[in-house]
């Protein structure tokens, strides 16, 4: 589905007849010299990215890695034609979740073709944020895949920021004393850690090259502004490595936890026993047949005995517990 | 046992005399510019490997190489012709297990030899495919290497997605409520994830190559397809690195999960013997010979002490109920 | 707010007009050449920021960064001016914990801008300091940069000797015989490594480069000023490594000594029930109703069993304890 | 000890007058240009190395190196001599064990000096099938290099079999449901990795750059037969880290058995304890002083009570059974 | 303290005035070319280091490090003059600890000044040994410091060995069937490596390029000799990582000791724990109170039942014997 389709000339939108989705996307539109079009789609058919592939000249590899949603992120050069693969990740609070789309941009010398698969990032607005900046739509082509960088890598600090808070739950539950089986907390999280990794990681080097303006298409200026891209990229890494070592040392103390608090249930456990067997002696003892059993015959010999049990188990009580282990 | 046999005039095949196998081995089709042979070999006898060579003039090592089926992947340059070796790699669903084979091929200027050893990839229907596709087919001896390797890839795709509902299937497995035993599980797998390993790293290194065009025998147009593998085998990779992340994770997982399993089959067991052990206090306590003890001579002394007990047991059935541990 | 502002002239402080901070901010003192202007801010608001933005023709994406206190440590060149982000750590006592402060520094060719956030260390105390080395002074803005470099490495230094110390607790704890929970301390310990580590690292390549001389604004000598410095933070991220490996040693080991201590207190307790369930059974066996059973008519009987139960016990008693289990 | 020393033309053996060791390893043949002379030589005196030494004008370091047999694997260059270490490996199939010896080479112009260290490879036997390939012969020393190195690491491969062998025996046992104590013997063959694994690894670096053709002493020709030996280097390197990642897995896996059974044990344990533990609790029952328990008057009551015993005795273990207790 | 000072000519010791220390040091000796001075001082006070300082023109920032004990290993060069800070390390048998010193060394072109802090390797002695080999001398200070890189390579190497038999004892009783708490032994040997990677790591890399010759001051055939001190380093790492590793999987191979030795002391503890609770159980019967009871009115009931007992106990002795519980 055709979402948006302009012309954007010294940094201004000029606005395009709104036909219907078929002539907009076939129409390439004549441009002056620094102007570009941009066109957005959302999960389009093979027809409609058929039809865009013809109209500014695709490559036929990169139109079929454009129409499936599950391409690792990458940039690669068609010809004059950037294809960039941008995973997007948002945060989904009621599931403690990390959800993923998917963003593919063909960005020409004088167009853009955005193509967004399933929910993610809102390009809509994006498009309507940067159509208030000028100054950097009107670095052409190159402007528009930096802002859009720039709004994919923001959502990703926000998705490391998340994922902080869940692994400080985490670690707050691993190191109170009430029992929590926290591993599949843990598993969910890694899980999750290495979901944003594959998305991350890939764009570091071709982030850092447009960074260093040793594309052909990045002037120093916009190399400036790929740097900032760089640069969040490289601490949403480093959050999000920090986070991973954080959470494999939290589960190696988990395990710890878990040693001990067997050991303190089997000290427990013992301590409990012991409670009951003492006293179980004491009553075999005056449950002997022996003739001359002086306290069987006292008048207060029952009592007596079951104050003993008491007494012994009250005393075995006590000393349990001023060693811990009640 | 040469399988087939073919020349290649512009992307065509152009027919050959459907002679016994060794006169079409060791007959070497006189060639326009342009134009290549294409002989398929299948688990090759000594014989005829050595018949082969001589007629392409095959480095010795090479063909000592082809002819043996442990070899590892890699991509070697002897002379004027590419010495290609390929694991095929195949899920079988039934044994849950990945099975694996070799391809090895030789790539000149007008000719591709492919021998392969065992099972694996079915190279005639790779044939069949890639004779529909004339575009691909005009490159040459590169297109034919190419559309293998794509081939082989491809399948690699494959196992690296039947892994993943593996890997699925084990984390349901380690984190039911059910005790299972996965330890033999994930070993297993990530004795596959080895195995596919060594397949998939030795030759990221010299697609990659390719892809960049620093080989000399591809042209850019080629470069760019062989990128497409070399993305593709990026994939795999990072599929099989992140899978063998999550299984040692849930390897850990699984650790604890023993011994939370332990820890509270220890207290169910506790629980359960303190149920039995103090009505035998009691027990005992009424057997004691004590002269004086009333409730002996109760009426209802013995009702009244099996109805202690079991309400003794009963509470403490209740209480470790309360408290988590039966 | 803007903390001090001053003229540097051939290494000497020439004093400026002390006006209210608006006037001193936007003011840019003329200079001769060689000397600097050095303006320091303390958690600057959005308008001192822009102001002095203006003042020294700073770079938007680098004075956005500035204003921000959740910066990486980085070195930037934008035009002719470095931008410099710090992390500041130093080791508070009474909590044993890492504390984190951050500087930006703008450093041109006539003029360095500092800006701290948070406490950390004292910048107006480095300054003074500086003052008194007129050799570094005359070294001009890079100069002020290696001074503060030097200052915050310091500072690192001491947070390592710091964490050494706790790492040598915890270890002392972790080998005595008393029953500790090193677990959280450990994992604190590894979160605070984890923070020198992130403030460290990044910042090990760029000052390399500038020991190597490679950077433009470096000269020789200033080279090897910044060599030492670089020395530093190579010596500090070697004993944060050291230790961030001894803790995880010691954690281990701490593993190893919960399944010591368990083992040991399961030999106890059984041992201790061996000494109850024994006699146990002496007094069933007296508690039997054979007619005849010749101790039962003995005059001593009773003693006699009653010190059969306590000699068993204290055989008993004594074995486990030559056996080590008690 | 002198083993033997030949003179090659034109990669033909030339017998050299059979006279006593020292007259042979002090007397330089003249060559004529592409002939050379090879002297083996087993545990030298340090009198024969001198010897030697001074015949071909050896480096005292070299010469040094080659009297020790705890060296290294490394390639070096002495002015036009290349000094070859490489450690030989072989398995011993009685002890389970990989053993290693050494061999020194000085590869000159004109003359290959080869010293054997311990036992190992059976460098006559390598001489004599040599002498059976004229074309490996005519390279030279480069020649006589390349054949020992592929033989030596031939014997590797083999080595690199047996311990893939000794490794899916340790897998076996460790999924045995046997109880089994196979630490030991993971440790063993951890141990028996490294010392491979030391041997191969500081070759792949030289024989790569052998491969590579970026020696100097290195013809095209020669480049691809080492090409062969560094690629079956690294093939041995991979099966080694493959089998070292197993072993590692399978040690965790024994881990997680050792847990397994110890909650397995501890479940029967209990089991066992319960069907005793229940019937003393009814024996107590009977063995109470109340004056009114119709049970003990019955004709049939002891029978009944051992019946009811034994049948609780009985319900429970078939209750232990069926929920896999037992 | 300066220990001593002399001057060399032609790879022979020319005797210097023996003055007092302070004229000794401060008085440079004029030199003939290729004649150079080598001060040798021990923990000098800091106006000594001033005082030669100011003789031999030394940068501030190497003698503010030389007077400093705690320096990292490096090469560092000042102006003509090379900074080179070697840590010394040797075993102490008796407290089997690695003990570890520093020696720092200016080397110029006419000049050796080397600083030793604490105890260490015998300089003086290193000094003797040199003054023997003219052929070393005569390579002048870089000749010197190859001698000292030399000898402190070599002690470790001693280390290296030391610690080798140290691991192989803690094998020794990993594996010993004996109870051994062997993790604070591992600990204690894992730091000892540590310490002795962080004097052997950060010295390879000069090292390696002054073998390489790259090294402005290195002749070619100082380059040979730098080659071998390059290699014992290397040497030594291979040695202690080997060792490193082989100490991590001994622990691992306790862990799993302990979980096994606990497992066997549950199965001893529960079959002792049957031997005693089964006759219990006899006993209880026997004290039943029922008025029919046969066994009770036998002449030898009360005999039979003891041996009912013993027998019982007898026979679940047995049976837990054969079945490896005892």
């Amino acid at each position: 589905m055709i979402v948006d389709n302009a012309l954007y000339h010294r940094g201004k939108r000029v606005p395009l007849g709104d036909g219907d989705d078929q002539s907009l996307g076939s129409a390439r539109v004549p441009c002056d010299p620094g102007d570009f079009q941009w066109i957005g789609i959302h999960d389009p058919s093979p027809e409609e990215l058929e039809l865009i592939a013809g109209t500014f000249d695709l490559h036929p590899l990169a139109v079929e890695d454009a129409g499936d949603s599950h391409q690792r992120p990458k940039v690669d050069r068609y010809g004059d034609t950037l294809f960039v693969v941008l995973k997007t990740l948002w945060y989904v609070d009621e599931q403690d979740a990390v959800e993923t789309g998917e963003i593919n941009m063909f960005v020409g010398h004088d167009f853009v073709v955005t193509v967004r698969h399933g929910q993610g990032i809102d390009l809509s607005g994006a498009r309507r944020d940067l159509e208030q900046r000028a100054q950097v739509l009107e670095h052409g082509p190159m402007g528009v895949l930096y802002a859009i960088c720039d709004r994919v890598v923001d959502e990703y600090e926000k998705v490391g920021a998340a994922l902080e808070v869940d692994v400080d739950e985490v670690e707050e539950s691993v190191f109170s004393p009430a029992r929590t089986d926290d591993s599949s907390r843990i598993y969910v999280l890694k899980r999750e850690i290495a979901e944003v990794r594959r998305a991350v990681l890939p764009l570091r080097e071709p982030m850092r090259k447009f960074a260093m303006g040793v594309h052909p298409d990045i002037s120093a200026e916009n190399a400036t502004y790929f740097r900032d891209v760089a640069d969040h990229l490289q601490r949403v890494s480093e959050v999000i490595d920090n986070l991973d070592g954080l959470l494999s040392t939290a589960f190696d103390a988990h395990l710890a936890r878990i040693s001990v608090q067997q050991n303190e249930d089997m000290r427990k456990i013992s301590a409990g026993a012991a409670i009951v067997v003492v006293p179980t002696l004491i009553a075999g003892v005056y449950g002997m047949n022996f003739d001359t059993m002086p306290e069987l015959h006292w008048t207060y010999g029952y009592p007596y005995a079951l104050a003993l049990m008491a007494g012994v188990g009250y005393a075995l009580y006590l000393f349990f517990k001023r060693s811990g282990w009640l």
